[in-house]
């Protein structure tokens, strides 16, 4: 038996999120579906660092899957996308771990890039890539809104009604806002979200960045602990799982 | 009758190019059938800068078109991108300008943007957006490649044998290889292109970022006039007419 950590890239669109779900197309169930294509073992689960929801994409999930017969990690990586093409599903690193390793409990942190595109037209090229936001949005006010965020705080109010956390205290490591040329990249880092969290944040320093409200707004909003206070949750498709930490 | 200039986005993978063909799809064609939902005039004619072949993208195509009945250009915009909606093709700015304009004979420059993904795994998120190199590709010898292609030369070697243009003496101002992780971009201006001219310069650069000739081959390959010594024309979807330069 030998345990191997995938390093996976998603195009989410096609996909009802990343978990295995009855009568819906998930990342997960397509993966483990390739691997019973080359591997003889009759029960294949992959443990994924978390889940993403439909429409969510990943630059660099993280999952585990334990082999009986322990190949080569070129070999697996190989047969993996030869056995995912044509989905947009690909691994781009298979590493060989120590059974202890869990692609979820062994996380220290994970991080999230959000994409707007700040303009009036649809999107052509980064149609399901980006949130097309066509009111004009300041840059500053989000940045200094987004500091706000920093550091250990009850995100109630930024969490759906359906999250199942019993803790909504997390602790935000990183909060950025930066802009190039027409796009506006909202960068987070902690060692894990609420359901929604990112997509409410953003949501809310949208509206911050329209001018709707003070930088400060945030704060007031942080501390009503009641979701309806802040903004809308943004779409799923300008969402990015960029890298999960381990030690 | 008002003239208007046409800033276009669009997704090259689903048509057989810019240009109208008999039972090919193509982005001219679509923006003609577009204006004709929303205009009563009987011919409507698109002339774009110039064309793209099949699968290549633009960020920045202009064409012109002339309509009987002079409409606001916010009104036209939003019509073209409402009759244009599913498809990938997206109106960025619509311009009222002078008789005298024309797409392609006002045209000062042409900028086109050629990326590369150098990595091992195959894409899911950017497929039929960038070119995947497997091999190791090393970033200064390109740049110093690059070098020799600026200025006034006999572009023979770099053009396809279809090539209908009488001159291959064009003149480039601009030829620049930059990288950003395991992205590589190639910038080009120049007043004109051959046809495949960028696509056979970015074939020709990968080689010689893959060492198998030194920097100063690609002068050779400009001297010898001859497309056999340049390297493979680089695939269309890694290519993109970022943008038209006028007075």
């Amino acid at each position: 038996m030998q345990r191997y950590k995938l390093t996976i890239e998603y195009d989410g669109t096609p996909y009802s999120g990343w978990q295995r779900q009855e009568n819906a197309p998930s990342i997960q169930a397509e993966i483990e579906e390739a691997l019973s294509k080359f591997c003889s073992q009759k029960e294949i689960e992959v443990y994924g660092s978390g889940r993403t929801d439909a429409g969510v994409h990943a630059g660099g999930q993280v999952a585990h899957v334990d082999l009986e017969e322990a190949l080569p990690c070129p070999v697996v990586k190989r047969a993996l996308n030869a056995h995912l093409r044509p989905r947009p599903i690909v691994v781009l690193d298979v590493e060989a771990v120590e059974g202890t390793f869990h692609a979820r409990f062994s996380a220290l942190s994970r991080s999230y890039r959000y994409v707007v595109v700040n303009r009036g037209a649809p999107l052509a090229l980064e149609r399901e890539r980006a949130w097309q936001v066509p009111f004009n949005l300041q840059l500053k006010p989000m940045q200094e809104a987004a500091v706000y965020l920093l550091g250990k705080h009850d995100f109630t109010s930024f969490r759906t009604v359906h999250c199942q956390s019993k803790d909504p205290v997390k602790t935000l490591s990183r909060a950025v806002v930066d802009q190039e040329d027409d796009h506006i990249f909202f960068n987070f880092n902690a060692p894990s979200f609420l359901h929604h969290q990112v997509r409410t944040m953003v949501g809310t320093l949208v509206e911050i960045g329209r001018l709707k409200h003070p930088p400060s707004h945030i704060k007031m909003v942080l501390e009503a602990k009641d979701r309806a206070k802040a903004g809308p949750t943004a779409p799923a498709h300008g969402l990015y799982l960029t890298r999960i930490f381990y030690s």
